[in-house]
C-alpha cells in the first residue's frame, strides 16, 4: 500500500477536466505560481518524493486574461507559422474535436447550448472551456481545451530522458496541448462518458546539443453507466478496439487493462465504471502514426456514445432508479476529489476551480452501508466495477 | 503555497467520522495492515514528507471483530480495572455523551432512530458507531466513538516529546479514544454540526528510564449553516466561549481562529462554515484541567446546537433554498474529501469506509461557475465563509 503523501504522484495521469493543472488559472489575487503539471511528472518513477516536490515547486507559468472570442490559435507565433508541425496539428485536431463533440451533444440535447469561457496568457496559450448544464438530456456536460507554455525544472527534464546523463542543468520549456470532456445524462439509463486526449512537448535543451526534443501522447475514453446494457458496453468498447486496432493490435488489450487500473476507487475496492481505454507516456511509436492514433481515438468519441444516448436518453426511470444513479454519482466524485491526479493536483495548485470542477456531477447522493441486492441489476453494475470484464 | 503531497499532512488534526482513521478497519481481505494514526503526526512538525512516510508506515494494530452488543468497557483488562485513569475517565465521557447526544437528536427528529455499529479489538480497543438516515428533521446523522490501542514507531515518540532525546530507539505503544459526530438537517435554515473530541497517551518507554508517558487532548465543535440567522450563531460560539472561559480566557479566541484556519477550502479561499472551536496537542496545561475541559464542551454540544435545529426544523422554505444548502452540501464534500486529515488518511489506509464517509451529506449539488448575487442572503452566506467574522 503506498503510503498516502505521494498516492496523487502514483497513478500515472490526469483524467480531470483540468487536463493540465494550471491550464486555466484566473485567481485576481496572484500573477505567478509554482505549479506542478501533470505531464512531467509521469515520467519521473525514479525520483524520491522529496525530489518530486523541488521539482513540482519550481514549475511556472504566466498568467491568463479572459477574452470575448476563441482567437485562431493559442500558438506562439513562432508556432503558429509552422503548419505542419506535431504541435499545431495536435492543436488543429482537438478544435475540431471540441466543435465536432459540442455540436453533436447539443443536437442530442436538443434544448441545452454551451456556454463558453475562452482565455489566453501573454507569452503564448490559452485555453477555452465549454459548458452544457441542466438541459433536457444533459445534467451537465463540460468540453475543455487547452494549450500551455511553461518551463520545468531540469531534473524532470532528465528523467524524462534517462539516456541523456551529461547535459547541464537549466529550466527546459514545454508545451502540452489537450482536450478533456466530461458528459454526465440526466438519464439513468444513459452513461456518464469521459474523455482526455493530450500531447506534451519539450523544447530541444540549448546546453546540450544533439540531445533531442522529447514528445509523448496521453489519453483515453471512459464509460461510466448507473446500469448495465451489454449491448451498450459491447458497442463503446468495439469501438475503442476499432480504434486501436487500425494501429497496433496490442493497443486495446494494454489501454483497456491500463484504463480498469487508472480508474480504480482503493477505498471502495471498485472501478468507478466499465472502463473502456487509457494510456500514458506513449513515445514507443512513431510520432506521425501516434498523432493519428489520438485523432482517430478523439473522432470515435461521438460514434463510440452518442448512439447509447440517442438510445437510453427517453427510456422511462423511477425514483429508484435515479437513487442509484445519485449513488454512483457519488463514487465519480469520491474517484475525482480523492484520485484524480489532475484534479487533486488543480485543487492544490490553484487551477481555476471552475474549469476544475466541472467534471462533478450536478447532484449526487451518499447513504450509509448502502447494499444493493445479491443479483439485482444495481448489484450487477457493482460487481462488474469490482471485477472488471472482457466485453468483446 | 505548499506542494501537494504535503497536503494531506499539513493540517493540523483530524475531523472527519473517521476519528482514527485506522479504528474502524473491516476488509475481510487483510489481517494487519500499516497504519497512519492521526494523532502522533500532529507533532511531527520537525521531520521531511520522506521521514513522515517511513514513520508512518510502521503504524499498526489488530483487525476488528464486528459485536452484537456494546460492551461496558474497550479498555484492556489492566486500564479498565483502573477507573481513575485518565483514560478510563475519558472513555466514559465520551460513551456518555454518545448517548446524551444520540438521545436529544432522536427527540428532535421525532421519528429517525440510530443505527448502531460496534465492534472490538482481541488485544482490547473499539468502537461504537451509530447512524440516523432519512429521519422527519435529519438527513443523515452520525455519531461515533473509538477507542484504539496501537503502536508507534519511535521516531513518531521522539518527536512528540522533543525535550526528551537520549532514549534508545523501540516501538512506543499509544491509546487514543475519540467522539466524532456530523449531524445533517434536512431544512436549509437549520444548519450542519461537527464535533470531535480525543484524547492520546503513549506508554512511558521501557528502554528510556525517566522518560516521561506523553499525552495530549484535542477537538473541536463547528456550525455550517447555509443561510446565516445572527441569533442562532451568536448563541453557538456564545455557549463555545462560555465552556472555554470556564477554564481559561484566552482559550476561545486561539480556538475560534484555530478553527477558521483550519476548516478552509483553500481553492474556493472560503470556510466551510462558520467555525467554533478547535484545538489539537493540547498538553500544556494541567491534565486534569484538560480533561475536564473537553468534558464540558462535549457537553455544550447539546446546548450550543439542539435549540437552534428546534427552532429551524420547520421553517418553510423553497426550492431554490435547497438548491442553495445543497451547493454548500457540495464544498462540505469538497474540505472532507480533499484536505480534513482523517477523512483523507483514511481513505488512503484501508479504515472501514462506511464509517469514514457517514460524515458526507446524503445529497449535494455542483453548478458551474455559481454566483450568488450581492447582498442576497446567500451572498451574505458566503461572504462569511470567505471573510471569518467575530460573532460575540
Amino acid at each position: 500500500m503506498p503510503p498516502p503523501p505521494t498516492a496523487a504522484l502514483s497513478s500515472s495521469s490526469s483524467s480531470s477536466l483540468c487536463l493540465f493543472p494550471f491550464s486555466s488559472y484566473s485567481s485576481p489575487k496572484k500573477t505567478q505560481l509554482g505549479f506542478c503539471p501533470s505531464f512531467p511528472f509521469t515520467r519521473l518513477t525514479n525520483v524520491t518524493p522529496t525530489r518530486r516536490l523541488m521539482t513540482c515547486s519550481a514549475v511556472s507559468i504566466e498568467k491568463e486574461t479572459l477574452i470575448s472570442h476563441r482567437p485562431h490559435s493559442f500558438l506562439r507565433e513562432t508556432d503558429g507559422l509552422d503548419d505542419g508541425s506535431v504541435r499545431s496539428r495536435f492543436q488543429r485536431m482537438i478544435m475540431e474535436v471540441q466543435d465536432s463533440v459540442c455540436g453533436a451533444l447539443e443536437a442530442v440535447d436538443g434544448a441545452g447550448k454551451f456556454k463558453e469561457d475562452a482565455w489566453t496568457r501573454p507569452g503564448g496559450g490559452g485555453g477555452i472551456s465549454r459548458v452544457l448544464q441542466d438541459g433536457d438530456v444533459f445534467e451537465k456536460a463540460g468540453v475543455n481545451i487547452s494549450v500551455v507554455y511553461g518551463v520545468m525544472p531540469p531534473e524532470a527534464y532528465r528523467a524524462a530522458k534517462a539516456n541523456v546523463t551529461d547535459q547541464k542543468p537549466g529550466p527546459v520549456p514545454f508545451f502540452a496541448a489537450g482536450i478533456s470532456s466530461v458528459l454526465h445524462p440526466k438519464n439513468p439509463f444513459a452513461p456518464t462518458l469521459h474523455f482526455n486526449y493530450r500531447y506534451f512537448e519539450t523544447d530541444a535543451p540549448k546546453d546540450a546539443p544533439g540531445a533531442p526534443r522529447q514528445w509523448w501522447f496521453g489519453g483515453g475514453t471512459d464509460l461510466t453507466p448507473s446500469y448495465i446494457f451489454e449491448e451498450d458496453v459491447k458497442h463503446f468498447h468495439s469501438i475503442q478496439k476499432k480504434a486501436c486496432d487500425k494501429f497496433d493490435p496490442s493497443f486495446y488489450p494494454r489501454f483497456k487493462k491500463w484504463c480498469d487500473d487508472y480508474f480504480y476507487i482503493k477505498h471502495r475496492d471498485e472501478r468507478r465504471g466499465l472502463g473502456g481505454i487509457f494510456f500514458d507516456d506513449l513515445n514507443d511509436n512513431d510520432q506521425e502514426m501516434l498523432l493519428s492514433f489520438a485523432t482517430e481515438c478523439a473522432n470515435s468519441v461521438v460514434p463510440a456514445y452518442v448512439p447509447i444516448v440517442e438510445k437510453r436518453k427517453n427510456t422511462p426511470f423511477t425514483e429508484s432508479h435515479k437513487a442509484w444513479q445519485q449513488l454512483r454519482r457519488g463514487r465519480y466524485i469520491e474517484f475525482n476529489l480523492v484520485y484524480d491526479r489532475g484534479t487533486t493536483f488543480g485543487l492544490k495548485t490553484g487551477g481555476r476551480i471552475e474549469s476544475i470542477l466541472v467534471s462533478l456531477p450536478l447532484t449526487a447522493r451518499w447513504e450509509y452501508d448502502h447494499k444493493p441486492e445479491e443479483g439485482s441489476e444495481e448489484w450487477k453494475l457493482l460487481d462488474a466495477c469490482m471485477n472488471p470484464k472482457e466485453w468483446i
